[in-house]
């Protein structure tokens, strides 16, 4: 190959394409892993025996290279939901593939936890948010159940190369501040479509200081400023995670951006005096500072989801509860992302003194993120969610509200009952 | 009032209705204690402002001889769900009623559990199951909507005195062998239709034997066999719980049915031979002994509801698993009754060893028991589970299965994958 500059977007397609490509080129790409769900999923499976009918041989075209699981409805919440696990079963058992049924948790959460996300990879699923494996380095998007079909039959899959929107960000993150809030203030800063069809690249010291379940909190919700990826170059934080999960690991230090690729632009931040932030209804890119937000009364509050569900995020959603009671008339819902988060959550004695505070404490799932199989808001109640999308009616009725915000955030807002800047408890 | 011999279930009508009554009076009855839920609170809280309308105060009869809680569809499991949740607490709060909200458990169990239940007492409940709190000597019954409405103004219901179909247990129930094998095996023997509009009585020195929970798990299941109630005369052991919950309690030893008293029958059973029973689908009278039907696959079990959702029940639950695996492909569902069973099941460590067993573990609610916000079966699966009732779709799809039984059952039949009797494993 021809020695261009790249950016990491681009070296990951020309992988997968076997030729230098740049943005802007279409290229068939080769699939290194796929993830379908249990929402999602029938209607692939559906489409990929249309493409194989006639064929003797109905097989997909690598079973080690799918990963399904079940998170959205579980266990079933209805019969459409049983029929559709039953469904997913017999392709799962039928094909040879990995199946964690609904005994794991949230898809984002296990594909990184089970070790199916390896830096310079190109991965596809079937739900928007699995852009969160650009944490990771790896370039992974959200499908329609349709392409996956095809991707289920082939293994490739046609993309144009996207540009790269670089975040360059600076600076200490103050205290009762943390990743949600950055990821909140650069989406209220471009705009729902600020990132639209490219990879975001998030980048700098910020990001390379924080942790890896913060680094997938930015990375999941760059779908939110259009973007088809949110990407993060690997470095020692990353290759200690994979080591710990994937027998082996060694980062290739190939998989970055090289310091002369194009970027369709590079945007510069210093957030050292950034205050945490909240989504306002009824868009993600309605932000503003948690100030001019608090004292909002709550009814309902959300920490989980593939966002913020994991153990570190309970852990700063307790530190902000402190020795307080939990507000009367508030409902605390709290889903841990996976049965690996949920234990280190139970084993630090948070679920007890969660159950003890009068909160509702679920099996990992998805929750009420997506107006799920329990936590509806009713009309005019207001809900207050780590996760990540506010549309109108997401997490229930059309007429009520639902603000996104980090779990020190939430965390404060449950002690009071009504939007709190974390700051002040 | 003259002195002529009672039943326990004469003596409070008497006690209700200010005269002695015998079974077949027609008598208007003055109830000490209403519940209602989240289910069927909406409809008799619409026909209570029916009954209102025109008035000037529009107040229920007692508002503190009324308790609302909401366990059927917690968290609201659908817009619907969060509108009749929004709109119960709504009439609480203005009624000044005693609303537990989504935050305590399954009304069977937070009932008694809370102090709301005493010897001689006559409760109504918007829920079939509400015969439960015969286990501590009150005549509990199930009611429709209407008729709540009915008492929500005015505090008095008309009833028929029913006769009593009194069961004479006596032996020691075997190893494995416990309350629910017992009252299956009673419910199998009589029919569903075996004690219609009669008040059940459980006594012998088998019942006198149990504890609470074990008591509360025969009475729950009276309305199985049509029982109006299931009484068991209370007792030291019945004492000694009240008194842990009702500041000051003392048991009056006038409820229990006089020995002249007149039964509609008296059915002697000696169980000292009893093996484990499941009730098979489609009807709970479908008994058989677990020999018979041993080795049907299961693709889901649910240990929980009102009747089997204790700390104990779980504590049997656990003893038969043992340090075995649960077997692949299994949904074990787990939901203790209530948080303060919860607590107990926690503090215990078994939350933590089903979580890593790979079990599902949910906050205090109805669960799967009538196929409610989650654990659905589909077409062609089969459900074992700890709760009352099998009815053809009750827990999900009309072609499945639904077996009930025993927590050691259930147990055991988690670690096989297959209906299993928990003296082989």
């Amino acid at each position: 190959m021809e020695k261009i500059p790249l950016t990491l977007s681009e070296k990951i397609f020309s992988k997968a394409s076997g030729k230098t490509v740049k943005a802007g080129d279409f290229v068939t790409a080769n699939i290194d892993c796929a993830m379908t769900h249990d929402i999602t999923g029938p209607l692939a499976v559906k489409g990929f025996y249309e493409i194989m009918d006639g064929k003797d041989q109905k097989r997909v075209w690598d079973p080690k290279k799918i990963v399904i699981l079940f998170d959205h409805q579980v266990p079933a919440d209805s019969l459409n939901a049983a029929q559709n696990h039953i469904l997913m079963r017999k392709f799962a058992s039928e094909q040879g593939i990995l199946n964690y049924d609904v005994f794991e948790g949230v898809c984002h959460q296990v594909m990184p936890e089970k070790g199916h996300v390896r830096p310079g990879d190109l991965i596809v699923g079937t739900d928007s948010h699995t852009c969160a494996y650009g944490a990771f380095g790896a370039f992974s998007t959200g499908l329609g159940s349709t392409d996956m079909a095809a991707v289920l039959a082939t293994g490739k899959l046609w993309f144009r190369v996207p540009e790269t929107l670089r975040f360059h960000v600076d600076g200490k993150l103050p205290k009762h501040v943390c990743s949600k809030d950055l990821i909140l203030h650069l989406i209220g800063d471009v705009g729902v479509e600020g990132a639209r069809y490219q990879a975001a690249e998030f980048a700098g010291p910020t990001v390379h200081n924080m942790q890896m379940p913060e680094r997938m909190t930015m990375s999941n919700m760059a779908i939110e400023m259009g973007g088809k990826a949110g990407l993060i170059e690997p470095d020692s934080v990353t290759e200690k995670y994979l080591q710990e999960r994937i027998a082996g690991f060694k980062l290739d230090p190939y998989w970055k951006s090289d310091i002369d690729a194009d970027f369709s632009d590079v945007r510069d931040y210093d957030i050292s005096n950034l205050e945490p932030q909240v989504a306002c209804p009824h868009n993600v890119d309605n932000v503003k500072p948690v100030t001019e937000v608090a004292g909002t009364k709550v009814d309902q509050i959300f920490v989980g989801s593939c966002t913020n569900g994991r153990f570190e995020d309970v852990e700063m959603m307790m530190n902000a509860i402190g020795n307080n009671p939990i507000a009367k008339n508030v409902r605390l819902i709290v889903v841990p992302a996976s049965r690996t988060e949920y234990m280190k959550v139970l084993r630090a004695g948070y679920v007890e003194k969660l159950m003890e505070l009068g909160a509702i404490v679920e099996s990992p799932c998805c929750g009420p993120c997506m107006g799920g199989s329990f936590g509806r808001l009713g009309d005019g109640e207001t809900g207050l969610s780590t996760s990540n999308r506010n549309f109108k009616g997401r997490q229930g009725s059309p007429n009520s509200f639902v603000y996104l915000c980090s779990p020190e955030t939430a965390g404060a807002s449950a002690v009071t009952g009504e939007i709190t800047d974390p700051r002040e408890i």
